[in-house]
């Protein structure tokens, strides 16, 4: 089912762009993702390579790309990268392969090639397209459970045979970097019993995976085969699903809405599934104890290469410097990717192009691998201490969070996602 | 806060359209609703009048419009509203006072503007626009406590302090008339504890009432104070939210998810809320055992006309003809629209241009009013007889399921909704 390895992956290859060799760069030119930034001179779709972007719009002004490749540049060009979504993966794959060769070290076109660039530093970075939708999952078995427990309840059956989502709000998802400001919302004060429209006391992140479809995938009342699933993955990306529980615990009768719709940060380059070919590994088994996967989530190329070796971790920066509190991983979800798309598309709901999914809080069983602080802090019991002494139960306004992702694979180049970053700020005082 | 009453409003205004004379038309030339439509020549925007589409751009071609009149109907010809829906207030009300001068009886220009007519029976109706969300609130005071009390369980606390609400699936909103396929998905049968894939067992209809918003209404972190709500509502339609009871009640564990993706059936036509002025009505007030109104979600000009006294019914046709198995009325929910509005946009997600918003199942305290089968039924237990003998828990395959709204009020001319109907389709055999 996942795309083979080719000479874009060769761990050999480097550039002639120095940072993109760094070991720690997210953007080796293994890598080459796309996203939408604006230098000023208007909003376009570019490729990251080291610290700098690739100006897709540049790289065929100077003739450097020619047939399939030179066409889907010109799409991915764009201040959107929807259409790019939507073009056949072959050419998509073309471009990279192009890309890859330009920007190589001894390519021979350093010159030309080297003028399409600009420095990272110089550009904002923008929504790589606007989702129609944005469904967020809750696939991980350990943060369904862990939360079970801290409720004092068991957990609902359905984790552990579907694949849970809710209807996320697609209007309030922004790149990294948008401020979190906290919300205003009823909540219940502790030791009251009525709610009060107030700030949210207990901010919380949820460290999340996700991903870009490629559509559009299904018409109204048609599905998506489990084995067609992973042909309507674009990319991938990370996300911070911010929470505000306190707005969130209280308003749940049909599912989180406010308490999850101020603000959904994800990280602004699209990493495409091809760069992350050598990064698969198969989907988590079942255990005896769990039920076995109805047939129509149940695939022989998902479960041998349904999961990503991708390790999440999250840094909260208080003033003093990020300091790591998560350390997780992507392989750890009870459910796939495709899953996910398979059982989203079951009852016939229409998955359209530049659809946004997300695997839920990303939790591991280790300790470390708690991926929100009411996991981290047992529902608030166990205040976290930081190294420079600070403790936090919730976020606190001025605090940074940010997530990183590394995928990672044995005799591969690893390559990363860049930035996923918040700083809270006050509540305003008005609705 | 509502639109102050006009001459399109004026009982005795008569049109040259004899079908809308009639006094059960929907749209007599009180109306004058928005809505897109085929007749074969292209999807385009039109206004209904009786038994007939009013073609805008046939009426511009023939010269009938001018000034700001002309240039909304420019707009409203497009094949999506959502322009329109942009356009200032006061140019969308002389579009519609422009119209009702033209069509009346003695308009003197009735051989031109009649030539602009098309029967509606000639037309196919499309989705007025593609709304960017879909919301879907839970506002009923005796739904939520029903449900409760079928569930043997109390009502958590919210429902009563705020307007609850889940994230719809915008992808899956449809027109009347669109086949309802029984949607496959993961259900326990009776008697088993194990969920396993099949034709969803109970399927159900919500009535309920919906609006279009005008927007952009507030941008990601900025609010709509409920004194500016009402400017957010261009008009309203009918909703059926279609309901597979036996997916939805296992999944739900942040929500309803495939349980009332499947399928949302809207009537085309977009009423707007000028029409709908002579019918708004004070909002439900509180009584001494329900919490007062938090200042954020009170104003006295919601107060005193918050509501609007529509009427709605609904009409199960199990092949002998419909049988009318709902009366209810939308001034019977706990909250108003603009509650909706700015409760939605209070944490600072935000509202878009053509969002749909839609009130859910709009039950009232008598017996008839409860408008979904899980209410008439009493969660299955006590099945509904029809005139004709037949007898229903949920609907069955080749069902009919019809909404109709009349708005009502003295001295003024009663205006409806048009058709919000869908007929069951056995589930496909495959995902």
């Amino acid at each position: 089912m996942p795309i083979e390895i080719n000479a874009t992956h060769d761990p050999a290859r480097r550039s002639f762009v120095a940072s993109a060799n760094a070991s720690d760069t997210d953007f080796p030119i293994q890598n080459l993702p796309f996203g939408v930034f604006d230098d000023g001179k208007g909003a376009r779709g570019g490729v990251a390579l080291g610290d700098a972007i690739i100006d897709l719009a540049a790289v065929l002004d100077a003739g450097l790309l020619d047939g399939a490749a030179a066409g889907v540049a010109a799409v991915a060009s764009r201040p959107s990268l929807a259409d790019l979504f939507m073009a056949p993966a072959g050419q998509v794959s073309q471009l990279r392969a192009a890309l890859s060769d330009l920007y190589r070290e001894e390519s021979g076109r350093q010159d030309r090639a080297g003028a399409a660039l600009l420095p990272a530093a110089s550009a904002t970075m923008l929504m790589p397209a606007k989702p129609p939708a944005f469904t967020d999952f809750c696939t991980s078995a350990d943060h369904i459970l862990r939360m079970a427990r801290n409720g004092g309840r068991p957990p609902q059956p359905a984790w552990a045979t579907l694949p849970v989502a809710y209807n996320g709000r697609a209007s309030s998802v922004a790149v990294s970097g948008a401020p979190v400001i906290r919300p205003m919302g009823q909540v219940v004060p502790r030791g009251e019993s009525t709610a009060v429209l107030a700030p949210e006391p207990m901010l919380d992140f949820e460290v999340e995976f996700g991903a870009w479809l490629r559509g559009p995938a299904n018409p109204l009342g048609e599905t998506v085969p489990l084995d067609q699933a992973e042909d309507t993955l674009f990319g991938c990306c990370l996300v911070n699903d911010w929470s505000a529980r306190g707005i969130q615990f209280y308003e749940m009768i049909l599912g989180p809405h406010l308490g999850k719709s101020f603000l959904t940060t994800i990280s602004p380059w699209v990493v495409t599934m091809e760069a992350l070919a050598p990064f698969r590994v198969p989907a988590r088994g079942r255990t005896g104890d769990e039920p076995a996967l109805l047939p129509y989530l149940d695939h022989p190329g998902d479960r041998q290469a349904g999961g990503l070796n991708v390790e999440l971790t999250a840094h909260l920066d208080t003033g003093n410097g990020p300091a790591q509190i998560v350390r997780t991983n992507v392989a750890e979800l009870f459910w796939t990717l495709a899953q996910m798309v398979t059982h989203q598309a079951s009852g016939g709901a229409p998955l359209e192009n530049a659809d946004l999914i997300a695997t839920g809080t990303v939790s591991g069983a280790a300790d470390e691998a708690r991926a929100c602080l009411v996991e981290l802090t047992g529902l608030g019991k166990n205040p976290i201490t930081l190294p420079d002494g600070a403790t936090r139960v919730m976020l606190e306004d001025g605090d940074t969070l940010s997530i990183k992702g590394r995928a990672l694979a044995d005799s591969f180049v690893s390559i990363g996602f860049g930035e996923c970053t918040g700083t809270i700020i006050p509540a305003r005082t008005h609705v």
